[in-house]
């Protein structure tokens, strides 16, 4: 079994490549991931080097895009512009990335992750425009490609939509905040490994409230 | 009574800029309109050189956003990232641009107009996705500036849903059309001055489906 983690040498690209143990995993990031194979790359954008990488290789019965970040500010911010362009590259051009690939990639069966947001699927949040943006880009990319006919047969678009993640640099950011209440990294790659198997796996274009009770992810299928 | 049209030139900007004669009108482009005042830019993100232009004069009662453009293809197209960043700047760099200068230049009880798509906002169109990407972008950007706190007292932003409008793009792009099912730009221009005068005045936030019927515009308020 084969993964590629889109993102692989961030916070919860690592525990995807620590918790897919076993499988064959391939990241995709700018620095390199000492766990697995990598495809290091020089920006999001650089498709034509990784379908180079990646035609010599067998098809992913798993592609995860767990690249991303955070800025807030208004619409008010004189430097808007520039906050929606570095969302836009830290999120959408990442996800648009993993999805073209899937379309020549990706196996039968095959499932391909997106990473989008609660805060932004759940409510307006004025109070950071350019991630707002970019994220709700995340998920109508994944109602398009869900509902598209150029995946491979019987695979599964599923959008995981985590409130905040148990990541060092949420806990230097939010030092106040109750992290028990967070979601696990691991909890939440053992999620998509489980779903990668087959098992109790959300169906195409489902996208997954990322709950936390009890120390555990409970999935809400919105 | 003060107009700033975004896309002044274009099919749409120049019937804006026609119908709301009697007002000042300044059109934003990179081609100059001879019927109004013109800040001619380079591209859509001169947001500097437009906000030094811009704070010599007195507040907009409307600010319009009609630059646009639209190309097709599928997520499996080997160009999708540049038609991606290509509609990213015709359609959602603009409309960030009229969202952050009304937060200043926009007057009390002014209107604030973007131009979505009835399609995307209607289904997903996994056969245009960098069109539904940049226009879905549009549609959040309005729900997210319509909501904000930035906006001048009593202030409406109203996004316009056309379908096709009768431009001689569209025209020449799909000649066997029946041309009077679509939209009059004249006729969408009125019905945006009719507003910006205060009658009939959809509620801040609204969605307005530009529906044909019998050769007029009856809006639909979504």
């Amino acid at each position: 079994m084969k993964a590629l983690i889109f993102g692989g040498s961030g916070a919860l690209g690592r525990s995807m490549v620590k918790v897919f143990k076993g499988w064959k995993v391939t990241s995709v990031d700018f620095n390199k991931n000492e766990e697995c194979d990598n495809i290091i790359i020089k920006n999001a954008s650089d498709i034509n080097l990784l379908k180079s990488e990646l035609n010599t290789l067998e098809k992913f019965n798993c592609i995860v895009c767990v690249a991303g970040g955070w800025t807030g500010g208004s619409i008010k911010e004189e430097n808007v512009l520039q906050v929606y362009e570095d969302m836009n590259q830290k999120s959408v051009v990442p996800a648009l990335v993993c999805s073209h690939l899937a379309t020549t990639q990706l196996s039968r069966q095959g499932l391909l992750i997106f990473t989008g947001a609660y805060s932004v699927f759940n409510a307006p949040t004025p109070s950071m425009i350019g991630y707002a943006l970019a994220k709700t880009a995340v998920h109508t990319l994944a109602i398009q490609t869900a509902v598209s006919t150029h995946l491979p047969e019987d695979s599964a678009v599923i959008t995981l939509l985590p409130e905040t993640i148990d990541t060092p640099a949420n806990r230097q950011a939010m030092p106040k905040e109750d992290f028990t209440k967070w979601a696990n990294p691991d909890q939440v790659a053992g999620l998509v490994r489980s779903w990668a198997e087959g098992l109790n796996r959300p169906k195409n274009g489902a996208f997954v409230h990322l709950r936390v009770k009890n120390g555990s992810i409970a999935p809400d299928f919105l």
